[in-house]
Order: structure tokens, then C-alpha cells, then sequence
């Protein structure tokens, strides 16, 4: 079994690894040669040289866990715990010079999330939440920020966070309705945050954040952070998330409260 | 006259004398005490501490100079220069813990911007323009970001910011038309930044900025940044910009070229 203290460092390990390779292509250069078709693109390497890099430190410390990752082929483990990375969550953020994509790491047991690295490098802010079977949850923060949720219950208070509302971005017709409909009922409305919305939810900054069309890598970091924090994650039917590929539903909450409220607006 | 590098050292001053304000009230306590209607407001706080703070700074600097903020009454100058303060641009995001919110200061010499300064103390990132009678422009810049635009001329290519797309938000239902064709015709369109969006023009990182329902306080100071960086600042139409009150529509643009094609596309 895995103990926390080494998990905890091995985290910290792993999200300054992946800051190399990350920070060093943010930024970089300005535009016109990066956005020629078949140029060279930074996200791209900054995404694969963050990935092999993760790779191999994880391969290094458990031999036996699988990985998954975008940019190359899963590798299987020989024991329940695979590893979930995602090097640049937010490309458009990258690509637009904004300090708000976030690199997620998760650590799955049995296809469980059990811990989560959120981390804004350039902002020296990070969550790592951790929950073992048979201990109480631990929130790490890096950054001025809290470590708790806003605890918030009342839906007409809340600061609601969508990445972006216009339909066939990530919405249906029908789900950008009824996003247009949740987003009158709250206090604001912030689009263009990406996973650092999840962090700001986990630091009681915002109250909730509502997204459609995420896989698995853009969410299941966020689930053991968010819990850690007295928050929960769920589907829009109030479910727990699970691995089903794509397009994967989240509400993002304070509480458990604020979240039901959330399910009723955009289900009814 | 004023020489360049007394403004220079005077606008770090300012810049580093309204973050002491505003840092203070950043992040400041979960939200919950916040939100009550009537309660205590750390924004307007914060708002308010900055605008003292450097009327005070100013006054005692050029006593016989012009001041126009939000938070208390103009003060009218006996010298053709005035100075013209945000200290928090970006109220939502400032509420939202978003670290995207700047402050604004700007000085016009007969109604003309010829210093602006956008100051974002969380990432530690300035820009100063000024362009003084008969000098070239001069662009300061502190943190890690490229001193001048994109050059970037093709519409396709570029990456826009728009602080929010919603129809009754910034723009009418015709203006929200008109920037969701500009957005299908542009390589992506990111919203909710705020007065940071410009620092990346400036800075190289994104190429345009379209927005409307602005007051001057708002985009003074960025008219010299993004100058002194080559990039240009007109409105819809393609004019400069002057202070009118209220309701000013703006394109700041990488270069003339795209700046023209977003006119053409807007006013169509």
C-alpha cells in the first residue's frame, strides 16, 4: 500500500517535472511562426516532452502502475493503480500567452481517483488532494489561497465558472439553454478559466463550475482535490463521474447544496 | 515639460503604491461574508484604498495636475494634464480570485493620452507606454512577455479576446451578431480577461481585442501601451478614440492591416 508522505513528495516531484518542460514553451516567441498550418506548434511539445518526462519518473518510482496519457499509447500496470496526465489542460489559454491552463495529474486505485495535482506553474499555485482508504482526505495547497471551499449554499451568491457558453463550443443547443438559464439565476457568470476554475472552486474563490464534453484526463485530478476541499463532483443528474471515454457532464460545487440546486436548473 | 524618466520612476511608483491597496483585499477571506447584500465589499474597498492613495502620490507630485477616478470627484487641474485611475479593472475577476484584473492609470497632456500604465501585481507583469511630444514611444515592460505585438496580419490567424459575447452583457443583439461572425472568421476567440487581454497584444500573445460599452477610465491607459508596442487602438469604425463619456466601442489590433479587416467585418 501506498502511504501519503511518499505520495505527497512523489506529486510535488512530479508537478515541478512537468513545469520544465511546460514553462518552457509558454510563451514562447511570439505568434506568427506558431500558428503557420503545420508549423510548429508549443503546445504540442510542450504536452509531449511534459508527458515522456512524467513517464519515466513514474515507470522509475512504480514499476508496476499503468499510465495514460494523451500523446502516447496507454501503458497497462500489473497492479490496480493507474496514472492519468494531462501536461496542458487549457490549450487555448497556452496558446493566447494566459496563465490559466493548469497541468492535472491523477492517481486512480481500482479506477477510483485517489489523488489529484492541480498546478499553475507560472502562478506558483498548487492543489494536491489525497484520500487513502481508511484516512480522512488531505488538501495540499501551494499559493495564497485557501484550502477549503467557500462552503457556500445559496445559488443566487454564487460565482459560477463555464469555460465557454456559446453552443457547439462544448453545449448542445439545449445544454447552452440551460446553461443560459443556470447563469441568470447566480450571482456572475466567468468564462475562460479551464481547470483553474476546479483550483479557485477548491479555494473558495468560486462556488461552482459547470462543464460539458470533458474526458477523463480534464477531470479525474479535479475529483480528489474538490473532495479534499468539502466540495463534490458529480454529473449534471447529481452522479458520480466515472471513466465512460468522453464527453463527460461535471458540476463543480462548494456543496453539496449548491450542487443539487445546480442538477434541478439544468435537468428540469 | 516632463522628461521620460521622471514619468517612468513615477508610474512604478503608482503602479507598486495601488498593489499595496489591492493585494490586501485580493483573495481577502472566503466568500460567504462577502457576498450579503449591503456587506462588506473587498473590491469597492480595495477600489476605493488605491484611488487615496495615489491622488495623494499624484497630488503631491504635480499639484498642478488634473484627477479623474471612480471612487470620489475630479479634481480639476491648473496644468493641461491629467491623470485618469482604475485601480481595479476587472471587478469580476477580482471577486472570482482571478488573477486577471489590472489597474489602470493613465496621463493626458490636453485631452491626449500620452502615458498609460496596466499593472497586474499577482503575476508581477507592467506595461508602460509613453510617448512624449516629439520623442519615439517608449514601452516598459516587467515580467516575462515580449515588448511589441504579434505583427500578425491575417484575420484567420489571430487570436481574439472578447471580455464577454453575451448579448446584454457589453454588446446590443446586433453587436453580438457582428462579433460572433468576426469569432467564426478568426483562428479562436477567448473571453473573459479584461483589461489583461491587452497586456497580450502588447505583449505578443494574442492579437486582438474587441469590446464595447467601455468608459474612458477603461481604455486610456492602454491607448499609449499598445502604441508604443505598434499595435493600434480605434474604434469600431476605425477612428480614434476620445473620451466621451461612455459606451466606447474598441479594436485593439497587432497591426493596421488586421485592425482594418476586423473594422470591415464589424461594421458590415
Amino acid at each position: 500500500m501506498l502511504d501519503k508522505d511518499t505520495l505527497l513528495a512523489f506529486a510535488e516531484d512530479l508537478a515541478k517535472t512537468a513545469s520544465i518542460a511546460t514553462l518552457q514553451h509558454f510563451r514562447a516567441g511570439t505568434s506568427i511562426d506558431n500558428k503557420a498550418e503545420g508549423g510548429f506548434d508549443p503546445v504540442t511539445e510542450g504536452d509531449r516532452q511534459a508527458e515522456t518526462l512524467l513517464r519515466q519518473k513514474i515507470h522509475a518510482k512504480f514499476p508496476g502502475h499503468g499510465i495514460k496519457g494523451e500523446e502516447f499509447p496507454e501503458k497497462e500496470g500489473t497492479e490496480p493503480y493507474r496514472w492519468v496526465i494531462d501536461p496542458i489542460d487549457g490549450t487555448r489559454a497556452f496558446i493566447c500567452g494566459v496563465p490559466t491552463w493548469c497541468t492535472l495529474i491523477a492517481l486512480e486505485h481500482e479506477g477510483r481517483p485517489i489523488m489529484g495535482i492541480i498546478d499553475q506553474p507560472c502562478l506558483k499555485e498548487r492543489w494536491v488532494g489525497l484520500t487513502l482508504p481508511g484516512e480522512e482526505p488531505t488538501l495540499s495547497v501551494q499559493g495564497f489561497l485557501a484550502g477549503r471551499t467557500s462552503g457556500l449554499e445559496d445559488l443566487s451568491a454564487a460565482r459560477l465558472m463555464v469555460t465557454d457558453v456559446r453552443e457547439g463550443e462544448y453545449f448542445s443547443a439545449d445544454e447552452a439553454a440551460a446553461v443560459a438559464k443556470l447563469g441568470s439565476k447566480v450571482r456572475l457568470l466567468r468564462q475562460g478559466l479551464d481547470s483553474y476554475g476546479f483550483g479557485l472552486v477548491a479555494g473558495g474563490q468560486m462556488d461552482l463550475v459547470v462543464e460539458a464534453g470533458l474526458k477523463w484526463h480534464d477531470i479525474a485530478a479535479v475529483i480528489p482535490v474538490i473532495e479534499a476541499a468539502d466540495g463534490t463532483v458529480t454529473d449534471w443528474q447529481g452522479a458520480p463521474l466515472t471513466d465512460k471515454g468522453g464527453d463527460i457532464h461535471v458540476i463543480v460545487a462548494a456543496t453539496k447544496a449548491l450542487a443539487d440546486q445546480v442538477s434541478e436548473v439544468l435537468t428540469s
